[in-house]
């Protein structure tokens, strides 16, 4: 057990760190950002990590997918899914997914910020998105990188074991290692800097939240299943990434994988211990 | 300008909050939850703030409502909005957005979890929804606090200038005191600390962000603008909302309006600068 002095230490400074624009903080009086300081932006998106014979196009005709998109059902019926059927997903409907969670609709300016379907503090967009595919058609299996400029992923590279790599990135969850396809947000850590200083983090937080709803209610909308992982472990999920960890690191994951509505009993086995321990 | 030495811990100490499971996390092995404790676990909901007398129930036909709610069309649609053209939403489409945010669709077990239209780390839902209302057929202009339990809100007080203790509540931006109703989140902090102690900050910031999206594609179905705000004067806003600050603080904003398309132009103005400075 954690010593109740060092507990109480680090459970106030993670609220603070919650909190919004306090009195009391010691350093608004003099912060200023490097965009006030018209220092250079940065990329409003990381250039491609490979060459372009590894990059895949992305089609974008989604009014031909079967999209149950009504916002009232989807919010009545949208819930967690850990139990997949390990099928494949069509790349019209990845693609959509990966439109609806980071999609870019427009520019503001020459390069002053992404619109995209999500919104984010100042339009940063600090994130970038990778793809564990293990059942994506017309995609091999092995760790994506998604471009969104050019609506295309590009291959990092394959895995020999997949499933096990994803398990290890996602802190030994094994049911996150049946998914169709695994999405990894990283977080570019000064595109948010630039503008919010020492104030971007929490801000870029809320925003990953934005990234994941959308990408749920997305799902949703497909009939296939997702579940939000936020226990993510950092070193060997910015191996697989081929992130340094520090300018860039990966903040929340999702799993997104086929479901029948069989595996509804299996599902709830989650939950047992609810029952078990009368709570 | 901050000193660099200062700005440099203080941009390493928000990278840090960011990132997921660390190997080098010099806490992460003694720490036991209160609910691996067998602690008792908090109120799922923060218990009403006033008597009955106080309560409006809430409509809850949705389906009565004119939702134009396709998600393909709602995500291609999205956008904030700061100009408001300071109409009543009616109590259903207040409602529609309380329970898109944060509606209670059921329970697990007796009173371990509640399941929301949102998804949260570990089912905790640690928030409370409170409303500065000021255009809402039915209601009396003045501050709310939502009770999802019940489908209800209750007036905590109203206050002689609405308007200026919005702009006040939310770091002095004007644009939020036209708002027919503004949305603001409180972390009830124990109620997610209870499972996840010390980690809990980070995956509820997540979380707020889950909420806020669902509001804006709500609001974006109901065609009424909004625009998300992280810039929380905390002081003012626990004041206006009577929480402690402490065990309750505000965490993140929305303010929504009625809109009209020829407000575009105006809406455009808070750009200028990227033309001006040729970004």
């Amino acid at each position: 057990m954690l010593q109740k002095d060092v507990q109480d230490r680090l459970i106030r400074e993670g609220r603070d760190f919650m909190k919004g624009n306090r009195l009391t903080d010691p350093y608004a009086a003099d912060f200023e950002s490097d965009q006030v300081r018209r220092l250079p932006q940065p990329p409003l998106c990381k250039a491609p990590m490979r060459g372009e014979e590894a990059r895949v196009k992305l089609p974008m005709d989604f009014e031909n997918l079967a999209l149950d998109g009504d916002l009232l059902e989807l919010l009545k019926r949208r819930k967690s899914h850990r139990v997949y059927t390990e099928e494949n997903l069509s790349l019209l409907q990845l693609s959509f997914l990966l439109w609806a969670s980071q999609g870019i609709k427009g520019r503001r300016g020459k390069a002053y910020a992404t619109l995209r379907t999500v919104p984010s503090g100042g339009a940063r967009h600090a994130f970038e998105t990778y793809l564990a595919v293990r059942h994506v058609e017309g995609l091999n299996p092995g760790i994506y990188h998604y471009l969104p400029e050019e609506n295309a992923v590009e291959l990092l590279h394959t895995e020999d074991n997949l499933e096990e790599a994803v398990i290890e990135s996602l802190a030994g969850q094994k049911w996150a290692g049946k998914a169709s396809a695994v999405f990894y947000w990283s977080m570019v850590a000064y595109r948010a800097e630039w503008r919010y200083g020492i104030y971007a983090h929490r801000v870029a937080l809320i925003d990953a939240g934005h990234v994941g709803e959308n990408l749920m209610l997305a799902a949703e909308a497909e009939k296939v299943g997702s579940c939000a992982v936020a226990a993510i472990s950092h070193e060997a999920c910015c191996k697989l990434l081929e992130i340094d960890g520090e300018e860039e690191f990966p903040i929340y994951a999702m799993p997104v994988g086929t479901v029948k509505p069989e595996d509804q009993a299996a599902e709830q086995e989650i939950y047992r211990f609810v029952k078990e321990q009368d709570l």
